[in-house]
């Protein structure tokens, strides 16, 4: 699946560009948006690229042995009751894909609650009402702080059920893949491996997730730090990283980047958890940034070292934190707008428009 | 229509707030949808408010006298195309619109071309096609460096013209105003305005418009300044500002907004031209505010100014620099998202999610 990643098609980024010169608007008024479609035409390796609609959201949810460590007030039963909310389309975003018409897909890949749910891997539900994909890999990732969160088997199971919600979803039409997360205490993973990819120090990627005060942010930028020394994760092994001081979620969702970016389909981040896996997928196979579109900025310090790390711009910065893939579900419509752009917009001859 | 412009209801925004504190999400996570969601109540003075859909785009045309200055190096015959343009569906804000589900109407308040239609005043066209509404109130303004570019009166024609059709989209069940405009030249009086009512420098308000080079900007700088010196227009009297050194499109818009606040209906500004108008509006009733949503930050330095002096911010910042509605049409959905929440996210008693 990696080796089916490669670069941005140039001779498509050619054409964008040379059809955006030729619409009923002065060069280069759309901003981000026009580069954005240039993006769009190099993944697809056509121009005008499809559509990226429908859209499909993705939320991964599990859960993480580090809450013992007391990095949020949430109790960590929330997680599975968070995902019986999104299967019932009770959560914020289940209402904003609503809004935008993208589905919404809820993959257990570690959550600690059995759920009630026997197995059935692969088994992606239909968009009428969300449905659920069972593809624990374990209840709960170990505590980062005294052993590894994940063996690098585990870890490859994530990546792989990742890798495969993607195909399924493309195999069923999606023409754009949107990450979700939900897993109490997961923000201090991401951040820890946002320091670990970047090189950052603990303080900068830490943030206060859910909302915790002083005392706790103190704690939490100390847990990173601890497990950052112990384990001494190494940038160049990202399966390394992902096992030391990542979680199921995060495994999955870099191996979800890396499916859609094999088959050429824009995959839109979300926050904080999006972006530390889109890191570990941009390490694992570099061309993969090229079908990331940052949906947002998250209001975590982190999100943002991360995209500049990775060289990408967000479509929204509205100081939303609360993950489920809710800020890059609310940029599909901007999405699909800069590509309709090459689609439907009139040039100067065909409209009569005078140039300047 | 002015004395009908109130305050935000504060019990409806209290009850938006008591609402969101039970929602399943973190206190806050949402960001500014949060307390754009709280304003909308407060507008509407209910809570949860309507819906804000279906959205009506009107995009106001008009020429301007002040072309003669060499402000622009488009031609003034581009305003009528472009009108053309949009009523034929082929500009960026007939395809923005398309994505978002809204409709959009074309207003001549001031075209310099006949564009060929008998006046019919009042007469909305159908969403399935873009309509014009025929409410010129003269064919383009006057030269503001040698003479006030229009009447008191027909100041008084275009804000009546502009909330007209605000009116008449909201009797066709628009939920939501979306802001657009037209006009070769219209940064120019834009940049005065902006500079009129906040009392900045020509310099800091008059960007490059659709992209022109130093001396062009040079030049533009130099004729708002003497527009404005020429006037000394006084803030406290908006009709003599627009008048001074308006536009029909602007003056419409103004209407506009004022009629979308009188009928407490949410207006969505565009660019530099829209919060030009919107300073006007402010000016004339500055309960108005509470119905402005800034869809976008543009990339013309007079629109800041401007968004800081109305105390808005701006929902989606790509450095667009287009017009015609582009940048708001492309937030509609994020409003309506907001809004949304209120409506179909469960609360923590309702989804059986424990709380912190």
């Amino acid at each position: 699946m990696i080796d089916g990643i490669s670069p941005l098609d140039e001779s498509a980024m050619a054409a964008a560009r040379a059809l955006h010169a030729r619409l009923t608007k002065p060069a280069g008024s759309l901003g981000a948006l026009e580069e954005l479609s240039v993006r769009l035409a190099g993944l697809a390796g056509e121009c005008p690229p499809p559509l990226p609609e429908p859209a499909a959201v993705a939320v991964f949810a599990g859960d993480h042995g580090v809450h013992a460590q007391g990095v949020t007030p949430w109790p960590q039963e929330v997680t599975g009751q968070m995902v019986a909310n999104f299967l019932a389309g009770g959560a914020v975003v289940n209402a904003f894909a609503r809004q935008v018409g993208a589905s919404v897909t809820v993959v257990d890949v570690g959550v600690l609650d059995d759920l009630g749910w026997a197995p059935a891997p692969g088994a992606v539900a239909d968009r009428s009402r969300p449905g659920l994909v069972a593809a624990k890999v374990r209840a709960g990732t170990r505590d980062m702080t005294t052993q590894p969160a994940l063996t690098r088997e585990e870890v490859s199971a994530a990546l792989e059920a990742g890798a495969r919600v993607a195909f399924t979803l493309v195999d069923q039409g999606a023409r754009a893949l949107v990450t979700g997360d939900m897993g109490i205490a997961n923000t201090t993973p991401a951040a820890a491996l946002i320091a670990a990819f970047t090189g950052s120090d603990a303080e900068a990627v830490t943030g206060r997730g859910t909302g915790i005060d002083d005392d706790r942010y103190t704690r939490k930028v100390a847990v990173v730090r601890a497990a950052l020394a112990t384990h001494r994760p190494d940038p160049a092994d990202p399966l390394g990283v992902l096992a030391a001081v990542g979680g199921l979620e995060h495994a999955a969702i870099a191996g979800f980047i890396l499916g859609g970016a094999s088959r050429r389909v824009p995959v839109i981040l979300d926050g904080v958890i999006a972006v530390s896996a889109a890191l570990a997928a941009a390490a694992l196979a570099p061309d993969a940034v090229g079908a990331m579109v940052a949906g947002h900025r998250s209001a975590e310090p982190g999100a943002s070292v991360a995209l500049a790390h990775l060289g990408l711009e967000p479509l929204i910065d509205l100081g939303m934190r609360l993950g489920e893939g809710t800020g890059a579900v609310l940029s599909v419509p901007i999405v699909a707008s800069a590509v309709r752009v090459l689609y439907e917009v009139a040039t100067f001859d065909s409209a009569g428009v005078s140039e300047k």
